[in-house]
């Protein structure tokens, strides 16, 4: 195990987090928190100073960096940017309990957007900033900004490839243009043009103040979730509402369909199968939400504006809530369930199974089928007209029966707080595909505290294991990745 | 596709089941229910013909039987069966709907038992015999049953074994002996044995009437779960609820070990994976569920009783009920709802997703994470100290996808209903799995008459594809089975 060249990025991480907690300073000592202020500063100073030894120590590292490095990296990177980023939470004193800060900042790091706050209004601005950014941030990710910004020695053995792909969603992780530098900045562009955007949209209302609008859409664009106020979207007027609608359906697309829009690759764009089913199920869904509740609002247009949010609040796994959806009749329940485990498309800032792997198992499933019945034919899987790496079929087939068996593990663990089975499933689903509320006691008005210490921390590594798709987290956990032999 | 050869199978399973029908003709006419009589006795006539007249047109059938007919033929004989068998009750008039009938029949011979029906000891002795019976034939399978019994030319082409691989459970399937014949004997006279020393335990206890006892060893022997009282297994003594116990976690394993036990191989009994960790689940499970409601009952000694009935019940997919484990705490009931998914040993007559595929599954993730950490190395997967075929773990992995997709299907469609979420998950995940009884609105004191006719169908479905494994279902639907050119 390369455990310098691991050091060294790490430091390089925490230095990047030191910079992003610099904003949150100048916003409290605007609106006179000082007391927050003094511990954003002091976490800042504090994490540069740990990121300086740890860089001295680390200058030397050997070459070697390999899937194992990348993967137990990328694990090993998200738990620390978490503990860290709790820290100003924890000391200021806005979230009085340890692990509820830890548990906030992890699930705004994952994008999930499950919280632990009763009252949100509550936290000074400056809290409320950085638990917003968390979620802009781990949307496109840390390591993705990292390999995007940071001054790279050439010839470093393929080993950003290695982070890369452990950190990005989706079973086929590729690359938009040779460098991976170049792609990662390419990636991040689009993310800040479409952010801004997004803010700039926001903004036409009138009503809409600057900050709601910038922390609404780092939620939307890490299709995170947190809101900045207690009822969530629906303070908002329903233009606002229809903006998220289309801003969270537009981050939940793979973001190298935008590269081939902007390339004026339209046929790359509009043949895309993964996007043509996204679209398609949104619609679909929508309009099947639409016909169910159309009865309990006043006008039609309102039903479907619930109906069109909260299917892309979502499919995308944002999780941002327009009204109580607990309250709908089960036929959309259900739906909205279904549309939470398939989640958004690869390559995107959405979590869930991913588009792209739902069509990929049902692909293989039905060649398998096609092989029963004629055991002598050989079959290849195809995607947008490419085979597909009989490699990478297995790993999402493993991909699945990890996601299925840690759904199961986790419900189970956390049932010994004693709440519902409806409860403990959608809490555990919530957090594993990365959405933010549940149905039941855990439902879109209501939140994560009353779990255990112990299940928070169960909910935590399932946020995690969400967001980085699983493996860096089992890889970080196995016995065999730490062996002294290997 | 052979069709002559898949004709002349199914005019023996008529013929077959044309046969067991003459028991409820006696005891219809034993206790004076002439109505029911007079349509079992037309049904079992009819049936007669109709194979009669099937075999004479199929008689010259080719050889060239495949996996694709054998698939077929299983996933169609099961379908004629419970049509055929849910005739007397609708004629009869003692399940006045059709369709429930239907499900009712589908329910028994699937080993499910979940009923619609709200009183139950309002039906004739003959009418109860039958459903009950329906379990016990259709736990080991009505043609395993045919290839035991039914005289079979030599050199058939193999036939034989594509049909024991279609319906028998389990993702390995393999033979006792050489002869499949004999294979399918000595499965048969294990299973009336078994069956046998059940009647006569359940005897034991003076109370119990021996039609009681016939049936509620029908019910066990099939892991089906059919009662012949309104109120479960809770009518009877504490003794018979532990006879019962005992008896369907006996049923729950795979049949080869007690012809190990037989042929004095003690080491492939002791030293059997999948029984290991099935005897270990049901310990650990009955523990943490005895200590979980142990709070409930007035007595140590009757909520031991209870965890360990309702973990046997649930855990080889039976679905007796002795208490109305609805009402448990979520801790436990979770726990039961993790064990409705794994199911029985693979090779019994119990449903679910088999404890050997999940054990595969474990394997092979295992084995996926550790080539991730070194890429280089070739590893296999072991099962009892012999290779795992690729082909079978692709076939594993494949089902796994196949079963969580009909899950997630059908509970959509169910769920236009109306039903809670919980209901219809369970409702879903109770019939795929073969156990009977779900929560809430379907829960063990509750039956599924509330349901739609189109919603029963879905889930006549679901309990055909647990029992059959899926793919003789898939199979049977899948537009490529039915192309002429092939």
């Amino acid at each position: 195990m390369n455990y310098r060249m691991m050091g060294r990025i790490i430091s390089e991480i925490l230095a990047f987090e030191a910079a992003f907690m610099i904003p949150p300073i100048f916003i409290c000592m605007h609106e006179g928190a000082h007391r927050t202020m003094f511990w954003f500063l002091i976490t800042t100073l504090a994490t540069l100073a740990v990121a300086a030894v740890l860089f001295f120590f680390c200058r030397n590292a050997k070459k070697g960096f390999y899937a194992r490095e990348g993967l137990v990296c990328v694990g090993l990177s998200w738990l620390i940017m978490s503990l860290v980023g709790c820290l100003p939470f924890y000391f200021s004193g806005e979230i009085p309990k340890f692990i509820d800060a830890f548990f906030e900042t992890a699930s705004g790091f994952t994008t999930t957007g499950s919280s632990i706050l009763s009252d949100i209004e509550a936290l000074s601005k400056g809290a409320l900033y950085w638990r917003s950014f968390t979620h802009w941030v781990g949307g496109m990710g840390v390591l993705v900004f990292l390999l995007a910004v940071a001054p790279r020695e050439k010839k470093n053995g393929g080993f950003t490839m290695h982070l890369l792909r452990a950190e990005s969603p989706g079973p086929i992780v590729g690359k938009l243009v040779p460098r991976i530098k170049q792609s990662a900045m390419i990636l991040y562009i689009l993310y800040v043009v479409l952010t801004v955007l997004n803010i700039i949209f926001l903004k036409l209302d009138p009503k809409m103040p600057l900050f709601d609008a910038v922390c609404t859409a780092f939620g939307t664009a890490g299709t995170g979730g947190f809101s900045v106020r207690n009822i969530g979207l629906a303070y908002y007027s329903p233009y606002v509402q229809n903006v998220c609608t289309v801003f969270m359906f537009l981050f939940g697309v793979n973001f190298s369909c935008y590269y081939f829009l902007l390339m004026r690759n339209f046929k790359g764009f509009f043949k895309n199968t993964e996007l043509r089913v996204y679209f398609g199920w949104a619609v679909t869904c929508t309009l099947m939400v639409f016909i169910n509740i159309r009865g309990l609002y006043d006008t039609w247009s309102e039903a479907l504006r619930h109906a069109a949010f909260q299917v892309s609040s979502i499919m995308t796994t944002t999780g941002f809530a327009s009204t109580d959806f607990d309250k709908w009749p089960s036929f959309s329940k259900i739906i909205l369930l279904l549309l939470m485990f398939v989640g958004a498309c690869a390559g995107s800032t959405g979590g869930g199974i991913k588009v792209q792997r739902v069509v990929l198992l049902i692909k293989d499933l039905r060649r398998n089928i096609h092989q029963i019945l004629h055991p002598n034919e050989v079959r290849i899987v195809q995607m947008d007209g490419q085979r597909v790496n009989e490699r990478i079929l297995k790993n999402t087939g493993m991909y699945l029966i990890a996601y299925v068996l840690i759904i199961l593990i986790s419900t189970f663990l956390v049932s010994v707080d004693g709440f519902t089975v409806t409860t403990n499933i959608s809490a555990v689903s919530a957090c594993m595909n990365n959405i933010g509320p549940g149905f039941e006691q855990v439902g879109p008005t209501l939140n994560f505290s009353g779990y255990s210490a112990f299940s928070k921390l169960v909910l935590i590594g399932d946020m995690l294991a969400g967001r980085l798709e699983i493996f860096p987290i089992l890889v970080l956990f196995s016995r065999s990745t730490w062996k002294k032999s290997l």
